[in-house]
């Protein structure tokens, strides 16, 4: 098992790396400070391992919520019955969240956790691979809201996070290629080396090979604790960690939340902005090919929705954390392995690589 | 106008307090640092203030929502109109929202601000005496659940509050006296020089001396700030603002939220926990009456509902972010001037204050 430590001074905490994790009790016991715990997960998680979770929480008074999977779930009104539960049972302010799910239940009880007496302990144990390497560093959670995703919520950082590399044996292809795009984002944006054994690993990974998924899980653990250590509110290089990610959600707003995975909106968002990183003068056509092709081969979708045109897009993007004013700021890429800061880019530029990348 | 600095750090903020304060627009303007302007409100104050507080933002792009008057509106949902409206006008993360009016208003409006994009910038402009003095300082946001009051939030603290004396002008009687329910208890809690400044005051604050109005909304914002800034988070110390609102929030709870004032809960509440401070020797009889007659010069109830008996008060009781895996924890007085952490109380005597203070 690997421990890596998340350095937030006082907000601090460990992320465990390894297999077997859920069946180790004191991992997850010794950050439980009191008696009363409340497990969040799923329709689709708990038949699996919300078995084996409580098996560790005996001598505790424990209640659960299972929410419907999806991410059109992942709204206030489904916080809202976290919270009539924990109200209902009459749990106090020492108590203790875990969020056993992906990333959405990730989002949904760290956000309910951080408001619920604002502010009780929280627990991740995150079972894709997507939120293994993405949502369980840097304490961002929340909800999505009709308008925009992820729109309401807190910075809130965990007491600790399993990552539990055996879990992924049972997720579907499908999540597992979804969580691949975020791991290969790290390499863009700031570790060319380890973009460079992904392009020669990547089999090893969609095999399931469990030394090659905790290795990609390490690294792209790291490079986000890197990232969340300097820079833990987004006023800065941050941001870097969004590539791609306006375009994805202009994708997942505008079809609809749960069409796409959040990590496949992401892979063709991407793809965007490598293109407009070309348009720019910054990649070549051989970097931007070699960028499609890792993704192609991840199984993952490179090219938008037909049915959103530039237009749409344009006001899906509208709505952004990253702008100012209401003008779009982007990420885009210097070079493979190197990130710009959210830039606003030439409207026409922009409108290009809507109108045409992946469009023919 | 004095300006009283909360030390808070980098989440340190200025309370200006004044007369005609909303006239004065740089006061305002310095804290908004670009072009998109919430203003939340409710339907009592818009017609009141709206218009002065817009003048000053005549270079902003401004949008408004008026919510309905009364802490019965003090709910998810109503905070998710907030979120409508931001996310309606593409507001981005830069953007201010000023939440005018009381101390509703001001919670509601401090949660939306901290969830909106995980926060935005938020300024206060509290129009009651009970907002000017509680919930100006120390960033407590919130809203209120069917089973218990403030059970969601966040500690998210303001750019600046500006209390501004000239509005209480216009404050109803009840309101007035409301107030004045949390300005004794700054006294009761750690200042017993100015709890004799208030027996000797009391009919010039009532009425609307506005030199005693501005000495009482200082001391008292003086107080909370000193216990704040020791500990902002409610771990130690700051519980002791809290004498009184177990019984309190009981009362709300127990009455439906908008039969009491908060104010005047609070006064009710502050007078059992005065009988049952005597109870454990602490106070003596002169002390108690001292107490309740301060409270009902001030024109506040003293005595709990009759239809509220104590198995119903101590199942209220057990919701409340004191306690610990569920058992009561309550803020005493050791004197007049001096309050107790929380500490368990024996239920034989808590039960014997239920049961008999008030009730004959």
């Amino acid at each position: 098992m690997k421990v890596l430590q998340v350095e937030l001074g006082e907000r601090g905490y460990p992320i465990y790396i390894g297999a077997d994790l859920l069946s180790q009790a004191a991992l997850l016991t010794q950050h439980i400070k009191a008696k009363q715990v409340l497990v969040v997960t799923n329709s689709t998680i708990a038949p699996l391992y919300l078995e084996k979770v409580l098996q560790q929480l005996q001598d505790y008074c424990v209640e659960t919520v299972i929410l419907p999977d999806g991410e059109q779930y992942k709204t206030l009104e489904y916080v809202a019955h976290i919270f009539d539960k924990l109200l209902a049972q009459k749990f106090s302010r020492n108590a203790t969240l875990i969020a056993l799910g992906g990333g959405v239940i990730g989002d949904m009880g760290g956000f309910a956790a951080a408001c619920y007496q604002r502010g009780i302990a929280f627990v991740q144990i995150p079972t894709t691979l997507l939120a293994q390497v993405d949502s369980s560093v840097g304490g961002k959670t929340g909800v999505n809201h009709p308008l925009g995703k992820n729109m309401i919520g807190a910075f809130y950082q965990p007491q600790c996070v399993i990552a539990d590399a055996s879990v992924l044996n049972t997720l579907d292809d499908r999540q597992l290629s979804a969580g691949l795009a975020e791991v290969i984002k790290y390499g863009l944006i700031r570790d060319a080396e380890f973009f460079v054994w992904l392009e020669n690993n990547l089999s090893a990974l969609l095999a399931r090979d469990n030394t090659a998924l905790a290795y990609a899980i390490e690294q792209s653990c790291l490079n986000k604790a890197q990232v969340v250590a300097e820079d833990e509110t987004e006023t800065g290089v941050r941001a870097t960690l969004n590539l791609g990610h306006t375009f994805g959600h202009a994708i997942e707003t505008g079809s609809g939340y749960g069409h796409y995975l959040h990590g496949e909106a992401v892979a063709i968002g991407t793809c965007q902005a490598a293109d407009l990183s070309r348009r720019k003068g910054w990649l070549n056509d051989v970097d931007v090919n070699r960028i499609i092709a890792l993704f192609e081969q991840a199984n993952l979708p490179t090219t938008p929705p037909k049915a959103l045109d530039s237009e749409r897009f344009l006001e899906l993007m509208a709505v952004d954390k990253k702008n100012i004013d209401g003008n779009i700021r982007l990420i885009l890429l210097e070079k493979i392995g190197k990130a710009t800061l959210p830039i606003y880019v030439d409207q026409d530029l922009l409108g290009l690589t809507l109108k045409t990348y992946g469009r023919e």
